[in-house]
């Protein structure tokens, strides 16, 4: 595929991805969405308003020109599979439509250093999965020790709890330290303040394009019709405040301060040629987690910490996405089961992502396993957990011959509690 | 207060109520803002649109005519206070602006059986609580032995967990028996079917009206100001899956199939006469969580089965909601107290309300202890949990000197597993 809008090869953002995101520019404030091609963002709204999509979007208006993408999520794969095509032919050097229209070009292909990313969608509900076997499993030999450590239904369904979707931030949103409740194993009574063991979780999520009806399962093998792409995530904890809160109903006010994603959306079928050999399960799970084909992404990720002192970002951690248990087929086809409808806009994420080994873990909790083993970083620094002034980013890619098809990155800032 | 049109000594709906609902009718089916007032439904759209509440909205207009309280909510509680004070002018037998007024009338009253009611909110997130002190035990007991049967941090914090928000429906609505993964404990692997310890959950709950920002909690002598009012709830439980799937992050599936809740949302105004003495909390809660003043509420709620044998409806228990441990204030300010940020709309509920012994527990884990104790209905009937064809009803309601403030009642049939 040749793009007449040249694309370095380790962009993230080259034709093979055209991601959607939502963005806005000093110029014209109003939120819309866009699709990041190399260093610019091309402004759907102005295409669309241009008739570009009208073969694919027929009399219906203005799916681009709002301030998320719900609109264009909930109308389904196949139309996301046409407007692909189409933009792909317009930003094809073999046709003149974009390329040679300056006025046109001028309107709708900005600098991305001249817009600001927002908000992808309006998020209804968000879930959090726990599908990664290796982070499970560490965290229960920390949390519970050896003999509990992986749940006895760990194996046979992907756990998950609800999260809370009112603060699922943009990347970028600095992270004040949560205030809460904990309680040392050796006091008496619990104690108030600051979270001192402040963690980042590395997750991937995806969003819910076109939903079910309540009491209309979604069957394993169709989940991905329902699936409208991938986003980073960065499930901030307090580790303390979570210890001493969450038997028996699970996390609570150790998660739902802020959970910050990617602003760029990538679709299933930018990921399709990056698919890769899924885990094998054993035992095998019941018949309504059965998945066919191969649902696991080689999805490479990179974490990396900036303190005050440092000089450049030390990286923390390179995990994969491959290496989770269970794929987002099943975890849509378990999470509608019982019934349970989607909307369009929600969000279910991986849980931690860990590999392994320590230089692929996906939490501070388990790389110094629970501060027992500090991260030297360079002039003699360490981190047990994250330090008011450290930012934190995670990016992530699939690696094709010759270009990537990425993720940008998330990233948060951790500002000293109020 | 005298009121022109005539409530009977029990109805749920006199003029010291005024609860805010959605209704729509056949003549008109726009969904819009109304209040009950005995057998009536008053339009407030039609009064807003006639002038009524200029003086309160001000420029302000359609705040009434939508399809959810939403934008009423977040206008905040003194908006909300002048505007009963404006309807109860209105309804008082000595104001003729409406009582004689035939036309406007005629637009306004309607009589409620030509109603059909619509969910109130759009709800943004919905957080379950775990309040009642009795439940907390009683289910403490049963799932994890009587040693470990209230965690150490029940009595420190009010323990929450988030619930869905997708699948709250409005009372009325059928339920579906909801399949899922089961494990019987003398089963080498899990199962899947419909469940078999289908339970409802007697709760109450209330709606934001004013949010906070992210990062700014709301303390907890401030908390009343953002709540709008409460409804009754029944979070329908499925026990088998449950039981399987809880440990460690909490109850997902087991709950998330179906929320049930009340049309009439009831102001804290209107209840305000009916605040009773607090439970006495022993360990004092932390600063943080201490309010000031009565929280409690005298809200009687009684809880009715019945099935297809059954002539009549037949009282499972009789509650109350002054049994809660933990006050809506102090719910509140600890849900925001890590920088949680609540939006207008957003439900907080209670967790199962029990009261001291058997006949007022609020659930059917608890009347028949985990099925071990059977409830015995008329006609030789007996109940360990729900069967296909029951129709689950709670009502509540405040009993003043000669009359009531009530919810209605909040009801679900139970259908087969598709």
């Amino acid at each position: 595929m040749n793009c007449f809008i040249e694309t370095e090869k380790d962009s993230h953002f080259p034709i093979q991805n055209l991601p959607y995101g939502i963005f806005k520019t000093n110029d014209n404030p109003a939120p819309r969405a866009g699709t990041a091609i190399g260093k610019y963002i091309l402004d759907l709204s102005v295409l669309e308003s241009n008739g570009f999509f009208s073969e694919v979007f027929k009399s219906r208006k203005n799916v681009f020109a709002n301030s998320d993408l719900n609109l264009f999520m909930s109308l389904g794969s196949e139309v996301r599979k046409n407007i692909r095509k189409i933009l792909q032919n317009i930003l094809s050097s073999d046709n003149p439509a974009l390329k040679e229209n300056d006025s046109l070009r001028q309107l709708c292909l900005i600098d991305s250093v001249k817009c600001e990313m927002c908000m992808p969608v309006t998020i209804g509900d968000y879930t959090d999965f726990y599908s990664s076997k290796e982070h499970a499993t560490n965290v229960g030999i920390m949390f519970r020790g050896k003999e509990n450590a992986l749940m006895p239904n760990w194996l046979h369904l992907p756990v998950a709890y609800h999260g809370r979707a009112s603060s699922v931030v943009l990347s970028g949103t600095d992270i004040i330290r949560p205030k809460g409740q904990t309680k040392a194993d050796d006091a008496e009574m619990p104690s108030f303040g600051p979270t001192r063991l402040l963690d980042f979780e590395l997750e991937m999520g995806f969003f819910i394009g076109t939903g079910n009806k309540l009491s209309a399962p979604i069957p394993v093998d169709k989940a991905d019709e329902h699936i409208f792409g991938m986003v980073m995530v960065n499930d901030w904890s307090a580790r303390d405040i979570q210890k001493w809160e969450y038997v028996p109903l699970g996390p609570f006010l150790a998660k739902n301060f802020a959970t910050s994603i990617s602003p760029w959306i990538v679709t299933l079928e930018a990921l399709e040629p990056f698919k890769t050999k899924k885990v094998i399960q054993d035992p095998e799970p019941l018949p309504y987690l059965r998945s066919k084909g191969d649902w696991a992404y080689d999805i490479k990720l990179d974490v990396s910490i900036k303190t005050e002192k440092l000089k450049a970002p030390f990286i923390l951690s390179k995990s994969n996405y491959r290496y989770m248990y269970w794929d987002i087929c099943q975890q849509l086809a378990h999470h509608t089961v019982n019934g349970c409808n989607m909307r369009t806009g929600d969000l279910l994420a991986s849980g931690t992502i860990s590999g392994p080994d320590k230089s692929s873990f996906g939490s501070m909790l388990e790389i110094t396993w629970r501060g027992t083993e500090p991260v030297k970083l360079p002039d003699d620094e360490e981190r047990k957990f994250l330090l008011d002034g450290d930012e934190l980013t995670i990016t992530g890619w699939c690696q094709g011959e010759d270009y990537r098809v990425g993720f940008g990155e998330v990233k948060g800032k951790i500002i000293p509690a109020v």
